[in-house]
């Protein structure tokens, strides 16, 4: 690609440089696409500790001083505060200044955030998938980001102009990027995503409950239950937010696996063998083509 | 430990040579601790495969034949099918023969097999939690029980002798031994094992039928979706037969978990975010200490 079509801010502010707002601000640095980063957030220590990593120039823990005269700005905060840290921004952001989220969920971030922004400033949602849980050699030479898939989710509100300059800043981070409604994006990650955290979080805690000390009965388990319970040690305040923010389809999912689950129980209950392999033949059908369609395994 | 303690065997039978009876029988040689080594299956090929790479040092497809003046039978074939091949071995085993069998569900095979055993013949009943799920270099260079936990679950009908002749095999095939009743073994694995697979396969099937093209949903799918779906590939046959057999405790943990997700579901339809974060901080809190009382983690 030609470094010409390349974005260039002159003044970058990332509220939040937590892994992602702290790894594109590595990506926007070395790809030559940003003169300054400002880190902002509300921890002193850890606003430090990417100051002197060189992650950031300056920190603040002011967001109106911090996004001044920034022309870029990345919001990396927990799905229910960026609202929030919208609004404290907005008085001070002046066109044609572009704000991009990352938040893990979209139509409820949009709909909170697009009020909120000044005429001539451009919000792109998105929703890059970091590869945090890689693991292996291979994971540590490379960027979250790299060879992941970005979401851009833009609204009839979103300016062309400032989607695309925010489509090539994921781009030259390593990211696949997919372009989808906010609507299809949350319903199809309360199913891949937020379904499955749901269902860890809740067979950790009925395994604790069924064992009474928990501890033994984790002692026999193999690698179906570990990997299971890995989620279970995601942020539970993190979790919580998404819960709330995409809380219908997160319902709608959690209703029609109860469902299947009730059906499969009953199959087993009267012991019909026929309808209980068919049910596991499916599932293993739609995994094994995962498979064979590419899918990375270990 | 002193190998004056350790047991032979004249002649061993192998019936179902597949991963579990075929590290076992190699074991079993390398440890010096059999003569003689018959694989019984009904897969010409397999069987073949197993003479050829020395695994067993000859075979059969008759069971009773393959049998006859075994002093240690390993019966390694899907829950469902054990009481079988013993009904078949049982006319032309001779005291003091040992059966084991190696099957993940307890209780209904005792029940099973006891009544089949001839005088004097002495059945002991085993579940190795074979590491076939490890991954990565270490898992290459040792055997499947290796530091991985067996479980005796002997009843008041179980010869004494035997019991150690069988601890000695597993423990010289490098599990850690732990013994319990067969009613405390099918509950535990209800709860660490069968029900992760129920809501494994269960999942891959909701994800399935939410997003209609399977493979565009799963395409957005990051680690937790990856680490639930690994399971629902395992054997449909196996697992339907482990349902048959487990039927009683599966429903109960089954009901447990969709008592909790029911829960879970009602603090997230009304917004109770006090309510959501305490059941993920509770889950976070059980598998944070697994990982501090020294879970190995990839």
């Amino acid at each position: 690609m030609s470094n010409s079509t390349n974005p260039h801010f002159k003044k970058t502010a990332v509220i939040g440089v937590g892994l992602i707002g702290g790894s594109l601000a590595v990506e926007l640095r070395s790809e030559g696409l940003t003169d300054e980063i400002v880190g902002i957030g509300r921890g002193r220590a850890n606003l430090e500790t990417a100051l002197s990593l060189g992650v950031v120039d300056s920190v603040t823990t002011d967001v109106a001083q911090g996004v001044e005269g920034a022309d870029l700005v990345v919001v990396s905060v927990p799905v229910l505060k960026i609202a929030d840290v919208i609004r404290m921004a907005a008085p001070v952001l002046t066109p044609p200044c572009i704000i991009m989220d990352v938040g893990s969920v979209k139509k409820a971030v949009i709909d909170a955030v697009e009020p909120l922004v000044p005429e001539g400033v451009r919000f792109v949602p998105t929703h890059p998938i970091a590869g945090t849980e890689d693991s292996g050699a291979g994971a540590a030479f490379k960027g979250p980001f790299k060879d992941r898939l970005c979401v851009l989710t833009p609204t009839d509100n979103t300016d062309k102009e400032a989607l695309e300059a925010v489509r090539s800043v994921w781009r030259l981070a390593g990211s696949n990027i997919v372009e989808m409604d906010a609507v299809t994006h949350d319903r199809i990650f309360a199913a891949v995503s937020h379904l499955p955290h749901m269902i860890a979080y809740t067979l950790v805690n009925t395994v604790a409950a069924a064992g009474g000390d928990e501890t033994d009965m984790v002692r026999f388990s193999a690698g179906g239950f570990r990997d299971f319970t890995r989620i279970a040690s995601s942020s539970p305040e993190m979790w919580t937010d998404i819960c709330v923010m995409n809380s219908e389809f997160i319902v709608e999912m959690m209703d029609n696996f109860s469902s299947r689950l009730e059906v499969l129980k009953r199959l087993i209950s009267r012991g019909d063998l026929d309808g209980i392999k068919e049910e596991f033949r499916k599932a293993k059908k739609v995994r094994d083509s995962l498979i064979s369609e590419g899918w990375d395994e270990e």
